[in-house]
């Protein structure tokens, strides 16, 4: 089948579905929700054994041990996919919602009600669990999805469909809401890119190349996050033991990940009493310091640092995404070059302030333009489960529809709904007998 | 002076003043506003002056006259540029407002707060008016704009800027926040739509061609709304004076824009006896009703119409956006029908039911998906002035971001703010004595 034209009847399939998605009860897609919980748990045999296969394709391609670790699946992994989707069937169904809603002056009522985008297209790589995220966030939010994950979880993602359609048959779900593209084939992502009358948004998950391809080949608005350059800002009235704390958990605790630091920025004013001290456990993790001359000075032959790898910065450091134990270090005058700092080089993902100081937090709150700003706490919980959003759909970094991590609501927008009782622009109704009939010629108030 | 260079130079200054915008309080803002609708009111001269030049240069191009009476201002139009700078003054500032906030339970307070998008590109045609709406609207929500009009306007609209700056310098507003695209150069466009960098959305105000070509040319986000194809469903059950006056006004009242009708939906059960009457009704306001089979049978002879222009519709009238004292008529069997209709003709900006029957018109709320959906009111009301937004932007039919009217709010997006007493992810913090380092090496989340 021409490539084109398997992607158009994808998306068709997802449209058709919209409008019954949209008056589908709560308890409905609790039930498929649920009723899919119960499948995976029934079936673990089954998905374990289509997930080998992927294993052993990878294996074969000689992909890496951390790629193999993604996709596998196991027992504690598919209890975590039961966990999501009873989590989000719990969760507070947003369409439906409506937002506000007041009186005009000559008695329309004026209300924004929540109602799903449509057909969301998520592009992802390796991890199956993915798939029932997407999926589940999408069915709960009344939005149809087209699943595109990455070829080397093929098997893994075509059989938790499976189920889910199953599920969706037994409970009176619309199966053609959740659609899998079922091919390696990567020139049907750029063909369901073009389709911008069928599929309401694009989102990409995964590294910062399959991103930039999406975004440059869409039709199809994108919200996306490119990656995340967090930064942890020390500033000079800082609580030393948090801040020693926040700075270790930041960058320690999962290096791998988008919200973990990627650079230090110092006070000078706590920079001497600071950097030797963090150095030192630093050095105990491995995490190796890319540090500006300041920095590099003070510590290169630090009795605490002696452990510790310190190597000068290149300015490309302050800019890199290291995912990786290393973290490049900027000692500053004050807050404001801290700020600076971070407009500069940082991707507006997630940045932190650790302070004791009530107007300098207040100051960075305001002034960080980030998706997600914090006082005295680690970058690490900026996710849809550590914020209490349930799961997420992903993070976006973008400026327009969503700041940081998107789970329901963000799946949802609101409509303007409006009860009248015969109200009409400028009283000019049917004309009276022998009254003139008025029309006013102005073009489009737009 | 290159086209690239000057677009890149305009767009700099304004991303410059950013920071300071963020954090500017709401009287700074007011004051400005207000200073602007001073200095409107002592310069009119200067600016019927300016706008002389315009209409000088549009009669010797021999524009068409409604051209000319959109780009002429007059006192009466000044007033009402002043009128929108002290409305938009009164509105509540939404910069900073915290829509919500929570406690998780490891104590972190996790809130969402509006912020500025950052820097707005609005392109427009004609009215000068605009000039001031899009620039008070960013003002007011702490936003730069790049203003590009119609090169017919650019004497009036250089001046109404050149006040607006003035207004600026006085009250202490970053006068680059505002700044205008000085040339009739269109290539300017292209050059501004390519700095995703430095210009976060671009909204295209004017015809659809227009906006076509700001989408299709754009790297940075658009918000849109291509066109007002808005469709008028007279359900069996509903009340024959609310019907006749809705489908009067929204189609005569003010033709020529985009949330007047331009299809004209009707129950058969119904039909005979409504569509004689509105025939009448629209034959005396100079109306043509381009029929479906149906209804051309019944008004072709029928004496109610016989100063009616009937003739048979196409296919392609109904997806078309008249403009004009012109409507397609479709009768059908039912509500579904109806919507069927909607949904596939409509250009999902407004539309309207009439019906006195509860369940009907909820069902046509909640499945007519569309930026506006009403019961028993004419659709001439989707503006942000008539909803009470005050001003407006534009007109979002998109799916993300915004629908309807976009005003201050939709000039703002929530960012995730988070205060913290020291949390850490999964509590790892720095090693005591002999702990064991832990790292978890799993890869990103998302």
């Amino acid at each position: 089948m021409d490539v084109k034209q398997y992607a158009e009847s994808i998306a068709k399939k997802a449209k058709k579905t919209t409008r019954q998605l949209s008056s589908l009860t709560t308890d409905i897609k609790n039930k498929a929700l649920l009723k899919t919980a119960q499948l995976l748990d029934k079936n673990r045999q089954l998905i374990l054994q289509e997930n080998q296969k992927d294993l052993e394709n990878a294996e074969k391609k000689g992909y890496s041990k951390a790629l193999l670790d993604r996709l596998a699946l196991n027992d504690k992994r598919i209890d975590q996919m039961i966990q999501v989707l009873e989590d989000v069937a719990s969760l507070p169904d947003p369409v439906g919602e409506i937002i506000n809603m007041w009186t005009r002056p000559n008695g329309l009522k004026v209300g924004q009600m929540r109602v799903p985008l449509g057909v969301i297209l998520i592009i992802y790589e390796a991890r199956p669990n993915v798939t029932i995220e997407a999926a589940s966030l999408c069915m709960k939010s009344s939005n149809a999805v087209i699943l595109k994950g990455g070829s080397e979880t093929i098997n893994s993602n075509r059989i938790l469909v499976d189920i889910i359609k199953q599920a969706c048959r037994e409970t009176c779900f619309p199966e053609d809401a959740v659609m899998f593209v079922d091919t390696t084939d990567r020139s049907v992502v750029n063909e369901l890119l073009k389709l911008e009358g069928l599929i309401d948004v694009a989102i990409p998950r995964g590294g910062e190349s399959l991103i930039r391809a999406v975004a440059e080949n869409s039709r199809i608005p994108v919200i996306k996050h490119y990656k995340g350059v967090c930064n942890l800002y020390i500033d000079d009235e800082a609580d030393m033991e948090k801040a020693l704390n926040i700075a270790y958990n930041a960058k320690v605790q999962r290096p791998s990940v988008c919200n973990a630091i990627e650079n230090l920025v110092v006070n000078k004013k706590i920079a001497d009493k600071f950097l030797p001290e963090i150095a030192y456990y630093y050095g105990k993790a491995g995490v190796e310091m890319r540090c500006d001359e300041y920095s590099y000075n003070l510590l290169i032959n630090h009795p605490k640092a002696k452990d510790t790898e310190i190597v000068p910065a290149k300015e490309e450091d302050y800019y890199e995404e290291f995912l990786d134990l290393i973290i490049a270090v900027k000692v500053v005058e004050d807050l404001d070059e801290a700020i600076d700092f971070i407009e500069k080089y940082g991707s507006h993902h997630s940045d932190a302030i650790v302070t004791e100081n009530y107007t300098k937090g207040m100051k960075f709150i305001q002034q960080v333009d980030s998706a997600a700003v914090y006082i005295n706490a680690s970058t690490r919980f900026t996710d849809g489960n550590e914020f209490g959003l349930g799961a997420e759909m992903g993070i976006s970094t973008d400026k327009i529809h969503a700041r940081g991590p998107m789970a329901l609501k963000e799946l949802t927008i609101p409509k303007f709904i409006v009860f009248g009782n015969g109200q009409l622009r400028e009283n000019v109704g049917i004309p009276k007998d022998e009254e003139e009939v008025k029309i006013d010629t102005q073009a489009c108030n737009l």
